[in-house]
């Protein structure tokens, strides 16, 4: 038998069934009007920020990154909860602006912006978080042909990584970001171009679960910044910190320390160099806030024995859960947390394997885990499902089409 | 510098720039409107299908396996040059029914098949391959729901699978298909059941580029089937042989010899045993009839530097091409065969990574390539993108949406 991940907290059962909201996750399929489902906690979002800003000094900020879930009724939740939105393409502008989101609040990063999404940004009044020298001249004349005056940060390629991350976004040569040492001439030709500059945003790596390594790469990233501050000659009126807090996945991980974070977060805002006194600081995170909130429903249409194997066969999918699968960022294939939604807390009975309903044998959601006795019609539960699901799937894959999502 | 893999025969350059159907790309992206574009050579799936008709023996008919590509200009060429069509889904039920495929031509193989897609399926004549003896009893009850003789044929799961190949479907427990000792008895009762029975269908496995290995697994997925037939006591009308011949993507991977499958192919035929005596062969393939006929086309928005490295960056990625990046159904990244389509042929300059415009890490294209000099503007062309390349990518991933298809 192949351990399981970690089922995240606060998701309970109603007679035996899953619940969110109130109503047995049964209730949700029913009113949604099928499977596969995605169901989003508005609960566990807003406890999720809630015990988030009291670990963290509250000067600093807190924004959402969009990538993470963009489903519009989460976007508009948030817009009440944090104080910005950071966006990776045209597509997330678009989408910010629909759920009413004010485009003063929004940064936009992202290695290949066109012309056109630079234009759109910049109209609007967008932070851009610079990629690189040659995108700073595009958006500076962008800005001159509009007559706007653009607001641009320069996003730094830091010399260090994040310890432990999932997705490692510094440390060396890197797509994202100026490399630090160039970065003191770029800030003053943006300066000299007569943008209004914002800052630095600095993003040295995500999905990490180790408090010690987030907080130390935080210090570097803190240090970074006021020696570029210096270099430059330059205010810090912004300092985006990045990500780095993740969740846990696979089976031994266990939940960030969160306040550890935050207590050595502060010791670093209590002896700030003079030169970012200033500064305002935020992080964004998407994974971190949205992930643990959301589980994604699939219905069993088939239990079939092969070699004396149990395989419990859904109507969903690798197409709407392609990291589950195993085949998003990771080498080796760990179970993520799985279990039956109609059975939901009852014992280990059997070792059965959960696939998907695709014609390939890449389409596994849990392999040989220990579930209770689940039959055609029960649901079956992929958890952390809240962030990199529905849009980080290729949903239109095998002629499926994309899932029913809601926020409860 | 890492290799790239090797870009398939039949591609070649108008005045330096690639060039399909006598335009340089150029010009297609033009009358496309843009990039990122998938551009699929009709020529190419042509003469692909012209020789592996004239490498295999006549008896066997050739059918098309939708998954690889359902863009339905690619499926309405095919309704004139393959002899019938597999599907994997209600939804690729719809696609085969829009291109005016007829459903007597069509057959529908899946672990996971709905309720709505059997009656679907039954209801329009097309042949269900019954994937476990649950899946039976459905399709026969809903058959007679609907006053109709379904067409039934049974997926058998082999004791073998197809040594190299880069998706096993064989050889021990899984979720596709009846392990052999069970399926002469499931084929009494479709027949008892008054239901049009069809035969087999057996898959041990795809992409191979090993002739001797598909040969043998050929001749063991006959020798099975006439096996399963004495057992079964039962004709076998139809035999799908299953897929196997797949396509180069890496470095030293060198093409199948359809040549030799074929002449071990026709030796099995001149040696059948008298149970399959009156039997309609055919094996299904998709990658292999499509895959070297398409080309992804991205355009370089930024060129860059970072400790030393050179980066270009694309407005295309891993949202349209999901293998290509390494993160689908492989272990260890390998680079795809991959160039500058507007210096195509040109020798190599320098080394570069060619991302895409996704802001992670994942999202490579080609790492340390050797190509020439590229500048912004210059056009990049992914090879071996016509199969399994827009419907089995996160299109919808930090807010880009689908590329762009054309069939030229």
């Amino acid at each position: 038998m192949k351990p399981l991940g970690p089922i995240p907290a606060g998701w309970d059962a109603i007679d035996g069934v899953l619940a969110v909201a109130g109503k047995p996750v049964t209730a949700w399929v029913e009113e949604a009007g099928g499977t596969p489902l995605f169901v989003y906690s508005a609960d566990l979002i807003r406890r999720r920020v809630a015990a988030l800003r009291a670990a963290m000094p509250e000067r600093l900020a807190l924004h959402y990154a969009v990538k993470a879930n963009p489903f519009r009724p989460v976007l508009e939740l948030f817009a009440g909860l944090v104080d910005g939105f950071d966006i990776a393409s045209g597509g997330e502008l678009a989408m910010v602006g629909a759920a009413g989101i004010a485009p003063g609040l929004v940064s936009f990063a992202g290695p290949g912006k066109r012309d056109a999404e630079l234009e759109a940004a910049i109209d609007c009044g967008v932070t851009l978080n610079l990629e690189s020298e040659g995108e700073a001249a595009r958006a500076i004349a962008i800005a001159g042909r509009l007559g706007k005056v653009p607001r641009l940060a320069i996003r730094v390629n830091p010399d260090f990584d994040l310890k432990g991350s999932g997705m490692k976004m510094g440390g060396g040569a890197k797509p994202f970001g100026v490399d630090a040492e160039r970065v003191p001439a770029l800030v003053r030709q943006v300066i000299a171009s007569g943008a209004e500059w914002r800052g630095f945003h600095i993003f040295a790596g995500s999905q990490a679960l180790d408090a010690e390594a987030i907080a130390e790469t935080q210090a570097q990233t803190i240090a970074l910044a006021a020696r570029l501050a210096r270099e430059s000659d330059a205010p810090v009126p912004h300092c985006n910190l990045g990500g780095g807090l993740g969740i846990p996945y696979f089976p031994n991980e266990t939940p960030v320390d969160a306040a550890l974070v935050g207590e050595r977060l502060a010791e670093q805002f209590a002896r700030l160099p003079d030169v970012l006194r200033d500064t305002a600081f935020c992080i964004e995170l998407g994974r971190y806030l949205v992930g643990e909130a959301g589980v994604y429903l699939a219905r069993i249409v088939d239990r079939k024995l092969s070699h004396g194997e149990v395989f419990l066969v859904t109507d969903g999918g690798l197409h709407h859960q392609l990291a589950a699968s195993g085949n998003f960022g990771t080498v080796v294939r760990r179970n993520y947390p799985v279990a039956i939604a109609t059975r939901f807390g009852a014992g280990v009975e059997e070792e059965a394997s959960i696939v998907g309903c695709l014609c390939t044998p890449l389409d596994k959601l849990a392999e040989k885990g220990g579930f209770p006795h689940a039959e055609v019609g029960d649901l079956v539960a992929v958890f952390c499902a809240g962030a990199y699901g529905a849009t980080a799937s290729p949903a239109a894959f095998l002629g499926q089409g994309p899932a029913r999502e809601m926020l409860v």
